[in-house]
């Protein structure tokens, strides 16, 4: 059978992949991806055909690792994370009618609500949503009908894509409307570069976060009515202690 | 340093582990966990002290092991999936100000969103929300207010804990608040026993979920208002296709 591996490669350091990962990516014809990605494979797979492409190169991508799995070879398409949060899943899945003879598997991987999660703490120890900034493919009213939603049912938050080149004002303008039901002093942070040399945090409030620089590398945490912080790091009850 | 590790073992099996996770629990001196869990590790880890408890022994489970940890022992307290993910992280962090001596780290896991998406095919494609219908330690009003809030947003949504002894009613009850927005139609998903021999899953419908059997080994999944069903998988599209 011809096989497409879609594979979850965690925040990109070799002890946050699993043993699933590193088969798929050791018993692979090819692997594909986003050319930054690859870079951190390489020096783990040295022997490996890799296929680069840039961002916004995402369905030229999956096309390709289709093709090339429809013609025999056994192919894995990474993403950083898992690759169904936010990553190629959905796409090959749309484009897999034009190649029925590929069967297509998902290998999940540490994505960086639960890598930055682990950092912090236990940001998300209860109910919490996951919700992407980027308004490239996203309009922006549903972004912020979402961020309504999500306060106004007190769940935690995580939040992907809080900036990029273009889109600097997007944390502030959806901390603005998170404002409109939630105090200024909710517990919230800031998790940088997950899984490289330099990865570390920063504590804040929504109403400081909302003037707070980041970047494609960061990724924002936001607590409920129980978020504290318990000696540096930051804690979402579920309610044991007092069960 | 007096250390312990949270350690999130992911749905059981092996492949799904991360590198770290194993790693921290060739090094502990001493595992703590639940004890099915524990029956799943000790195969592949033959040679370690193992320290059981049941269910609801969570306070006093926590508790032992910071207390071993604060004695010198490497110390790896896991949880199934991510500790940080409806595990024991916060209950730790919660109880840490009485073991000033231990240093506590979390290893994250693939937790059952993860797990039982990649099942599936893709169905967190885009924004999402995890929700617990346990109201063991959560009121029931909480849990009913945070379901009307995922269904505004038309957040696609993935269910823990959707039964168990004596709380057989409350996916029903469940689906019932959700549709007073959603449509019967909306696409669904059962995920039994992830990461099990037995692993398995049944598309449904939002209509259809109301009325069908679930236990604490099901994960439930909704889709948003894009979710489709392509060969037999979920997909929750992002949207690159037209981009």
């Amino acid at each position: 059978m011809n096989r497409l591996m879609l594979v979850g490669i965690g925040p990109g350091n070799a002890a946050n992949m699993t043993e699933a990962c590193r088969n798929a990516l050791l018993s692979a014809d090819a692997i594909f991806g986003y050319t930054p990605y690859l870079a951190l494979l390489k020096p783990l797979f040295p022997h490996k055909a890799f296929f680069g492409t840039p961002m916004k190169g995402e369905v030229a991508r999956c096309r390709a690792a289709l093709h090339l799995a429809a013609e025999g070879k056994v192919v894995s398409l990474v993403s950083s994370g898992d690759a169904g949060i936010y990553g190629m899943a959905s796409l090959v899945y749309e484009l897999s009618p034009e190649f029925p003879t590929v069967s297509i598997a998902v290998v999940p991987g540490i994505t960086a609500a639960l890598s930055g999660a682990a950092l912090l703490g236990s940001p998300l120890g209860h109910d919490f949503a996951v919700i992407s900034l980027s308004d490239l493919l996203t309009p922006w009213d549903l972004i912020e009908r979402r961020l309504r939603a999500i306060a106004a049912g007190d769940l935690a938050i995580c939040i992907y894509n809080p900036a990029s080149n273009g889109r600097r004002e997007h944390l502030k303008r959806s901390c603005d409307i998170l404002l409109e039901i939630l105090p200024p002093d909710r517990v919230c942070a800031l998790v940088r570069n997950i899984g490289r040399a330099d990865e570390g945090y920063t504590l804040t409030s929504l109403g400081e976060l909302r003037t707070m620089h980041t970047d494609m590398h960061t990724t924002v945490f936001i607590g409920n009515a129980n978020t504290r912080v318990i000696n540096g790091k930051m804690v979402t009850p579920r309610g044991y202690r007092h069960a």
